[in-house]
Protein backbone atom coordinates (compact mmCIF):
# COMPACT_ATOMS: atom_id res chain seq x y z
CA UNK A 1 0.00 0.00 0.00
CA UNK A 2 2.76 2.40 1.09
CA UNK A 3 4.65 1.25 -1.90
CA UNK A 4 1.93 2.14 -4.56
CA UNK A 5 1.38 5.69 -2.79
CA UNK A 6 5.05 6.61 -3.42
CA UNK A 7 4.83 5.58 -6.74
CA UNK A 8 1.41 7.49 -6.74
CA UNK A 9 3.60 10.36 -5.79
CA UNK A 10 6.38 10.04 -8.01
CA UNK A 11 4.20 9.84 -11.20
CA UNK A 12 2.60 12.91 -9.88
CA UNK A 13 5.80 14.83 -9.61
CA UNK A 14 6.81 13.52 -12.50
CA UNK A 15 4.22 14.94 -14.41
CA UNK A 16 4.19 18.27 -12.81
CA UNK A 17 7.82 18.47 -13.62
CA UNK A 18 6.80 17.86 -17.35
CA UNK A 19 4.09 20.17 -17.27
CA UNK A 20 6.66 22.77 -15.85
CA UNK A 21 9.44 21.94 -18.56
CA UNK A 22 6.79 22.02 -21.64
CA UNK A 23 5.61 25.41 -20.53
CA UNK A 24 9.00 26.32 -20.12
CA UNK A 25 9.69 25.45 -23.36
CA UNK A 26 7.14 26.99 -24.84
CA UNK A 27 7.44 30.50 -23.34
CA UNK A 28 11.05 29.77 -25.04
CA UNK A 29 9.25 29.51 -28.42
CA UNK A 30 6.98 32.59 -28.16
CA UNK A 31 10.40 34.44 -26.91
CA UNK A 32 12.25 32.97 -29.82
CA UNK A 33 9.77 34.10 -32.45
CA UNK A 34 9.11 37.55 -31.16
CA UNK A 35 12.50 38.22 -31.40
CA UNK A 36 12.83 36.76 -35.36
CA UNK A 37 9.93 38.81 -35.35
CA UNK A 38 11.90 41.68 -34.40
CA UNK A 39 15.13 40.85 -36.67
CA UNK A 40 12.43 40.46 -39.70
CA UNK A 41 11.44 44.35 -38.70
CA UNK A 42 14.71 45.41 -37.97
CA UNK A 43 15.20 44.74 -41.82
CA UNK A 44 12.60 45.91 -42.99
CA UNK A 45 11.08 43.00 -44.71
CA UNK A 46 7.85 43.43 -45.51
CA UNK A 47 6.31 40.10 -46.41
CA UNK A 48 8.58 38.39 -43.79
CA UNK A 49 7.32 40.51 -40.93
CA UNK A 50 3.46 40.12 -41.88
CA UNK A 51 4.02 36.51 -41.90
CA UNK A 52 4.69 36.62 -38.53
CA UNK A 53 0.78 37.61 -37.84
CA UNK A 54 -2.06 34.84 -38.22
CA UNK A 55 -4.84 35.92 -41.10
CA UNK A 56 -7.57 36.88 -38.03
CA UNK A 57 -4.51 38.69 -36.15
CA UNK A 58 -4.91 42.71 -35.38
CA UNK A 59 -2.27 45.58 -34.71
CA UNK A 60 -3.53 48.40 -32.59
CA UNK A 61 -0.72 51.06 -32.94
CA UNK A 62 -0.88 54.55 -30.77
CA UNK A 63 -2.73 57.38 -32.56
CA UNK A 64 -4.23 55.30 -35.20
CA UNK A 65 -7.40 52.92 -35.31
CA UNK A 66 -6.69 49.31 -35.13
CA UNK A 67 -5.56 47.40 -37.94
CA UNK A 68 -7.61 44.28 -38.39
CA UNK A 69 -6.01 40.82 -40.43
CA UNK A 70 -2.79 40.70 -42.73
CA UNK A 71 -3.66 43.41 -45.29
CA UNK A 72 -4.36 46.30 -42.65
CA UNK A 73 -1.04 45.23 -40.68
CA UNK A 74 1.14 44.92 -43.89
CA UNK A 75 -0.34 48.93 -44.95
CA UNK A 76 0.39 49.77 -40.81
CA UNK A 77 3.80 48.12 -41.12
CA UNK A 78 4.29 49.39 -44.78
CA UNK A 79 3.82 53.20 -42.74
CA UNK A 80 6.45 52.76 -40.38
CA UNK A 81 9.06 51.57 -42.51
CA UNK A 82 8.34 54.09 -45.19
CA UNK A 83 9.33 56.63 -42.23
CA UNK A 84 12.50 58.49 -43.34
CA UNK A 85 15.55 56.95 -41.21
CA UNK A 86 13.01 54.54 -39.61
CA UNK A 87 14.61 52.19 -36.70
CA UNK A 88 12.49 50.41 -34.61
CA UNK A 89 14.23 47.54 -31.82
CA UNK A 90 12.21 45.81 -29.15
CA UNK A 91 12.94 43.05 -26.96
CA UNK A 92 10.50 40.50 -24.45
CA UNK A 93 11.20 41.07 -21.00
CA UNK A 94 8.11 38.27 -19.81
CA UNK A 95 6.99 35.90 -21.90
CA UNK A 96 4.44 32.83 -20.38
CA UNK A 97 2.25 30.34 -22.28
CA UNK A 98 -0.70 28.76 -21.11
CA UNK A 99 -1.12 24.85 -20.03
CA UNK A 100 -2.14 23.43 -22.90
CA UNK A 101 0.15 25.50 -25.16
CA UNK A 102 -1.77 26.77 -27.44
CA UNK A 103 -1.84 30.60 -26.49
CA UNK A 104 0.33 32.59 -24.45
CA UNK A 105 2.05 36.89 -24.54
CA UNK A 106 5.54 38.46 -25.04
CA UNK A 107 5.60 41.64 -23.26
CA UNK A 108 8.31 44.04 -23.47
CA UNK A 109 10.45 47.49 -24.51
CA UNK A 110 10.74 49.08 -27.92
CA UNK A 111 12.89 51.85 -28.97
CA UNK A 112 12.19 53.86 -32.31
CA UNK A 113 13.38 56.85 -34.26
CA UNK A 114 12.66 58.40 -37.29
CA UNK A 115 13.32 61.98 -39.41
CA UNK A 116 10.37 63.93 -38.44
CA UNK A 117 8.49 66.86 -41.51
CA UNK A 118 12.02 69.15 -40.92
CA UNK A 119 14.52 66.45 -40.89
CA UNK A 120 14.86 66.71 -37.00
CA UNK A 121 15.22 62.81 -35.46
CA UNK A 122 12.30 61.92 -33.25
CA UNK A 123 13.03 59.31 -30.51
CA UNK A 124 10.38 57.28 -28.80
CA UNK A 125 10.65 54.56 -26.20
CA UNK A 126 7.94 52.22 -25.25
CA UNK A 127 6.69 49.09 -24.06
CA UNK A 128 4.05 46.77 -25.74
CA UNK A 129 1.89 43.46 -25.25
CA UNK A 130 2.27 40.58 -28.04
CA UNK A 131 -0.60 37.70 -27.60
CA UNK A 132 0.44 34.73 -29.71
CA UNK A 133 -1.32 31.54 -30.86
CA UNK A 134 -0.26 28.23 -31.86
CA UNK A 135 -1.01 27.16 -35.36
CA UNK A 136 -2.18 24.11 -36.86
CA UNK A 137 1.67 23.58 -38.17
CA UNK A 138 3.02 23.82 -34.56
CA UNK A 139 4.29 27.81 -35.52
CA UNK A 140 3.37 30.80 -33.73
CA UNK A 141 1.59 33.66 -34.79
CA UNK A 142 0.70 37.00 -33.89
CA UNK A 143 -3.22 37.43 -32.64
CA UNK A 144 -3.07 40.90 -31.12
CA UNK A 145 -0.25 43.28 -30.93
CA UNK A 146 -0.33 46.22 -29.03
CA UNK A 147 2.07 49.11 -28.06
CA UNK A 148 2.40 52.68 -26.80
CA UNK A 149 4.91 55.40 -25.37
CA UNK A 150 6.48 55.58 -22.01
CA UNK A 151 7.26 59.47 -22.89
CA UNK A 152 5.11 62.17 -21.47
CA UNK A 153 2.25 63.33 -24.30
CA UNK A 154 3.30 66.51 -25.78
CA UNK B 1 -16.45 -3.64 -36.54
CA UNK B 2 -18.16 -1.10 -38.42
CA UNK B 3 -20.63 -0.57 -35.19
CA UNK B 4 -16.77 0.21 -33.16
CA UNK B 5 -16.09 2.58 -35.14
CA UNK B 6 -19.44 4.72 -35.66
CA UNK B 7 -19.26 4.77 -31.83
CA UNK B 8 -15.49 6.31 -31.85
CA UNK B 9 -16.43 8.87 -34.17
CA UNK B 10 -19.48 9.83 -32.36
CA UNK B 11 -17.50 9.95 -28.89
CA UNK B 12 -14.17 12.49 -30.96
CA UNK B 13 -17.12 14.81 -32.23
CA UNK B 14 -18.82 14.77 -28.76
CA UNK B 15 -15.56 15.55 -27.28
CA UNK B 16 -14.63 18.22 -29.86
CA UNK B 17 -18.63 19.79 -29.20
CA UNK B 18 -17.74 19.42 -25.27
CA UNK B 19 -14.35 21.61 -25.68
CA UNK B 20 -15.46 23.85 -27.83
CA UNK B 21 -18.55 24.71 -25.69
CA UNK B 22 -16.36 24.67 -22.58
CA UNK B 23 -13.65 27.45 -24.27
CA UNK B 24 -17.00 29.40 -25.32
CA UNK B 25 -17.56 28.96 -21.59
CA UNK B 26 -14.76 29.97 -20.19
CA UNK B 27 -13.97 33.44 -23.22
CA UNK B 28 -17.42 34.26 -21.80
CA UNK B 29 -16.32 34.30 -18.35
CA UNK B 30 -13.22 36.46 -19.32
CA UNK B 31 -15.79 38.99 -21.40
CA UNK B 32 -18.15 38.89 -17.99
CA UNK B 33 -14.99 39.81 -15.52
CA UNK B 34 -13.74 42.27 -18.49
CA UNK B 35 -16.99 44.14 -18.07
CA UNK B 36 -17.35 43.59 -14.11
CA UNK B 37 -13.96 45.79 -13.84
CA UNK B 38 -15.19 48.07 -16.02
CA UNK B 39 -18.38 48.59 -14.25
CA UNK B 40 -15.57 49.29 -10.88
CA UNK B 41 -13.22 52.12 -12.72
CA UNK B 42 -16.67 53.74 -13.53
CA UNK B 43 -17.50 53.69 -10.22
CA UNK B 44 -14.06 54.97 -9.13
CA UNK B 45 -14.00 51.93 -6.59
CA UNK B 46 -10.14 51.92 -6.26
CA UNK B 47 -9.79 48.93 -4.62
CA UNK B 48 -12.07 47.37 -6.15
CA UNK B 49 -10.57 48.17 -9.46
CA UNK B 50 -7.06 47.39 -7.98
CA UNK B 51 -8.80 43.48 -7.12
CA UNK B 52 -8.93 42.04 -10.72
CA UNK B 53 -5.31 42.34 -11.06
CA UNK B 54 -3.09 39.28 -10.55
CA UNK B 55 -0.28 40.45 -7.45
CA UNK B 56 1.95 39.92 -10.61
CA UNK B 57 0.13 41.85 -12.72
CA UNK B 58 1.06 44.79 -14.87
CA UNK B 59 -0.51 47.53 -16.49
CA UNK B 60 1.39 49.37 -19.05
CA UNK B 61 -0.64 53.20 -19.13
CA UNK B 62 0.11 55.09 -22.70
CA UNK B 63 2.70 58.22 -21.76
CA UNK B 64 3.89 56.91 -18.65
CA UNK B 65 5.90 53.81 -17.69
CA UNK B 66 4.93 50.71 -16.91
CA UNK B 67 3.41 49.78 -13.68
CA UNK B 68 4.33 46.43 -12.16
CA UNK B 69 2.54 44.53 -9.02
CA UNK B 70 -0.46 45.93 -7.45
CA UNK B 71 0.68 48.84 -5.41
CA UNK B 72 1.62 50.39 -9.02
CA UNK B 73 -1.30 49.72 -10.46
CA UNK B 74 -3.02 51.40 -7.93
CA UNK B 75 -1.06 54.50 -8.37
CA UNK B 76 -1.95 54.48 -12.06
CA UNK B 77 -5.64 54.06 -11.47
CA UNK B 78 -5.90 56.65 -8.67
CA UNK B 79 -3.99 59.28 -10.80
CA UNK B 80 -6.62 58.75 -13.60
CA UNK B 81 -9.51 58.55 -10.87
CA UNK B 82 -7.90 62.41 -9.49
CA UNK B 83 -8.37 63.87 -12.67
CA UNK B 84 -11.24 66.50 -12.51
CA UNK B 85 -14.64 65.27 -14.87
CA UNK B 86 -12.39 61.59 -15.30
CA UNK B 87 -14.71 59.22 -16.84
CA UNK B 88 -13.66 56.11 -18.69
CA UNK B 89 -15.78 53.42 -20.19
CA UNK B 90 -14.70 50.58 -22.37
CA UNK B 91 -16.22 47.59 -24.50
CA UNK B 92 -14.91 43.93 -25.51
CA UNK B 93 -15.00 43.41 -28.90
CA UNK B 94 -13.07 39.95 -28.86
CA UNK B 95 -12.18 37.58 -25.78
CA UNK B 96 -10.65 34.07 -26.63
CA UNK B 97 -9.55 31.45 -23.78
CA UNK B 98 -6.70 28.75 -24.76
CA UNK B 99 -7.82 24.94 -24.73
CA UNK B 100 -6.52 24.43 -21.35
CA UNK B 101 -8.62 27.41 -19.59
CA UNK B 102 -6.12 28.94 -17.62
CA UNK B 103 -5.09 32.13 -19.87
CA UNK B 104 -7.63 34.30 -22.00
CA UNK B 105 -7.52 37.96 -23.75
CA UNK B 106 -10.40 40.45 -24.26
CA UNK B 107 -9.65 43.27 -26.93
CA UNK B 108 -11.68 46.30 -26.94
CA UNK B 109 -12.33 50.22 -27.67
CA UNK B 110 -12.73 52.69 -24.54
CA UNK B 111 -13.95 56.28 -24.22
CA UNK B 112 -11.78 58.88 -22.02
CA UNK B 113 -12.69 62.24 -20.85
CA UNK B 114 -11.53 64.30 -18.43
CA UNK B 115 -11.37 68.11 -17.43
CA UNK B 116 -7.91 69.44 -18.45
CA UNK B 117 -5.62 71.83 -16.79
CA UNK B 118 -7.75 75.54 -18.14
CA UNK B 119 -11.06 73.37 -17.29
CA UNK B 120 -11.66 72.45 -21.12
CA UNK B 121 -12.86 68.92 -22.06
CA UNK B 122 -10.33 66.16 -22.92
CA UNK B 123 -11.58 63.85 -25.05
CA UNK B 124 -9.90 60.41 -26.19
CA UNK B 125 -11.09 57.04 -27.92
CA UNK B 126 -8.63 54.12 -28.11
CA UNK B 127 -8.16 50.44 -27.72
CA UNK B 128 -7.03 47.82 -25.13
CA UNK B 129 -5.87 44.74 -25.11
CA UNK B 130 -5.78 42.52 -21.77
CA UNK B 131 -4.70 39.59 -20.69
CA UNK B 132 -6.61 37.18 -18.33
CA UNK B 133 -4.63 34.40 -15.88
CA UNK B 134 -7.03 31.59 -13.84
CA UNK B 135 -6.36 32.08 -10.71
CA UNK B 136 -6.18 29.17 -7.99
CA UNK B 137 -9.50 29.86 -7.01
CA UNK B 138 -11.47 30.00 -9.99
CA UNK B 139 -11.73 33.92 -10.39
CA UNK B 140 -9.78 35.24 -13.39
CA UNK B 141 -7.36 37.91 -13.04
CA UNK B 142 -5.32 40.99 -15.26
CA UNK B 143 -1.69 39.99 -16.07
CA UNK B 144 -0.73 42.19 -18.50
CA UNK B 145 -3.50 45.54 -19.56
CA UNK B 146 -2.33 47.53 -22.54
CA UNK B 147 -3.85 50.80 -24.03
CA UNK B 148 -3.49 53.13 -26.67
CA UNK B 149 -5.07 55.96 -28.91
CA UNK B 150 -6.71 55.98 -31.92
CA UNK B 151 -6.54 59.76 -32.04
CA UNK B 152 -3.39 60.89 -33.88
CA UNK B 153 -0.59 62.43 -32.07
CA UNK B 154 -0.59 66.62 -31.23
Amino acid sequence: MRVKCIRGIFLVALLALAGIAQAQKAADAIRATDQQWEKAVVAKDLEKSVAFCAPEGSMLPPNAPIANGTDAIRKVLAGYFALPGFNLTWASVAAEVSRSGDMGYTRGTFQLSFNGPSGQKVSDTGKYVTVWKKQADGSWKVVADIFNSDLPAK
